[in-house]
């Protein structure tokens, strides 16, 4: 039967620089909540943590002031794709040094200490690789790890949470050159199991209870290696992307282009119509 | 305790024109799978069903026939967003006649019968509710719907499920207004807890299985009224889209318009100079 559960671990403290996630994410499994009869806190073979970057990040150190705030996303930021004026300020979307798109680059200040920003983990992906070589060492179980962002999207209202490092766990569900139940080839289905689990939990974890890591058991089927690809393959490669500039900034970019080689050849029209009409 | 369930149910049937979903959908949860002694698999209040949107367009009869696909394409499109050509084709993502930013307006040819692909349902917040409607009143039990689709998105590889039709369930998590857990606002904070119930049945749905409705249990605070906001209330208006139209798109009609501009100004300046040499 497919089936899973995911609930979200009580007991984590607030993480400052320097702590072991690993060992407070094994402590909240093996703790249970309420002494309830459950199966097992403690991790078990194909179970997947869902943790929330942000913890990441502080444990990691990755703290500014948040006077520093813009000179961070600046700092964070590749390249801008769209930015939009709003009686708050300025919303800046751009691709960040990992590859993702998001507002403000993914510099952060809720769960932040008064003061403060924090910046996405250095290397997402090496950090859910050693937080799942330290739990499967530690527990025994062969877990997967996902690292989680809340990130806006086009086209639709709200934000979903995404996966920005993985290990342990296939980010896509690759079902190209399977069948669909009717027996046809499914083409170019390649659901993103990453983004899905990180999606799921964020139904438990929310925002607003201080619960940032969520285990999903059930699922154990997407467990594996700890050399599969990370996070970051799901980052679309720019000449498969046809959304990476905002449309207001791809329209003056090619607004400036036309009006310049326009320009050009109405100059020499200009010129041309003139001379007849000196003929 | 944070935690839901989410599981495929089983012994839904192919669905053809005219069948009655809600009769299909209830015996499916009466079942039960191989006996398994679980908690009652009767619907109870707060359950949420996710259903694969074919289904619903399966039982409305919005089959045509592949040959006619194109012509579908276009006569579900509202406006063409962007296009691309490669080695299989053109993939053309088109605002659809719901307003929903998708690849080939929706139209679906997986999981389809032979010769004949599917439109999506005509009113999917509507399908929804009658479906909402249906199991409340057979059933007693007070639960949210969701249809669900399967769309690409940009920036990131893969596809993830997203709802496009709901009823009886709070489609956001409206958090702006509450605090974090270290008492700052979360000022921007609303999570599209639709999205996010459709991309984690999507886990267990799958695609290749044959079983089009998940049914999530443990979420009960989002289950609501039947009048609450449906999935069209995701969809963001074009006022606030940054991302209205493919960047290349942008950009070409950005050229044509800064052509002609650049034109008019050359041209002009052009039989200035013209006429400052004739003086």
């Amino acid at each position: 039967m497919n089936r899973f559960s995911a609930w979200a671990l009580e007991g984590i403290p607030e993480v400052s620089p320097g702590d072991d996630l690993v060992e407070l994410v094994a402590a909240a499994t093996a703790s249970g909540v309420d002494g309830a009869a459950l199966p097992s806190w403690e991790l078990q073979d194909g179970d997947i943590l869902v943790v929330t970057s942000k913890i990441v990040s502080k444990a990691e150190g990755r703290i500014v002031a948040a006077a520093d705030r813009e000179a961070a996303i600046t700092a964070e930021t590749v390249r801008l794709v769209a930015s939009r004026e709003h009686p708050g300020g300025v919303t800046r979307i751009v691709e960040n040094r990992l590859g993702i798109v998001a507002a403000a680059a993914g510099v952060d200040a809720s769960n932040t200490a008064d003061g403060t920003v924090l910046l996405l983990p250095v290397d997402p992906d090496a950090s859910a690789r050693a937080l799942a070589v330290g739990l499967r060492t530690l527990t025994g179980a062969r877990v997967g790890v996902i690292l989680s962002d809340t990130l806006g999207r086009p086209w639709r209202e709200g934000q979903t949470d995404v996966a920005i490092g993985a290990a342990g766990v296939h980010v896509f569900d690759d079902l190209r050159g399977q069948t669909d139940a009717a027996g046809k080839p499914l083409l170019v289905t390649m659901p993103c199991v990453a983004d899905e689990l990180a999606a799921a939990t964020d139904l438990v974890k929310g925002k607003a209870t201080g619960c940032p890591v969520a285990l999903v058991r059930g699922l154990g089927r997407l467990v594996g290696e700890l050399d599969l690809p990370g996070a970051a393959s799901i980052v679309r490669p720019p000449e498969r992307d046809m959304f990476r500039l905002g449309s207001d900034e791809a329209r003056a970019e090619g607004v400036e282009a036309g009006y310049a080689s326009g320009y050009t050849d109405g100059y020499a029209d200009g010129f041309a119509e003139a001379d007849a009409e000196d003929a």
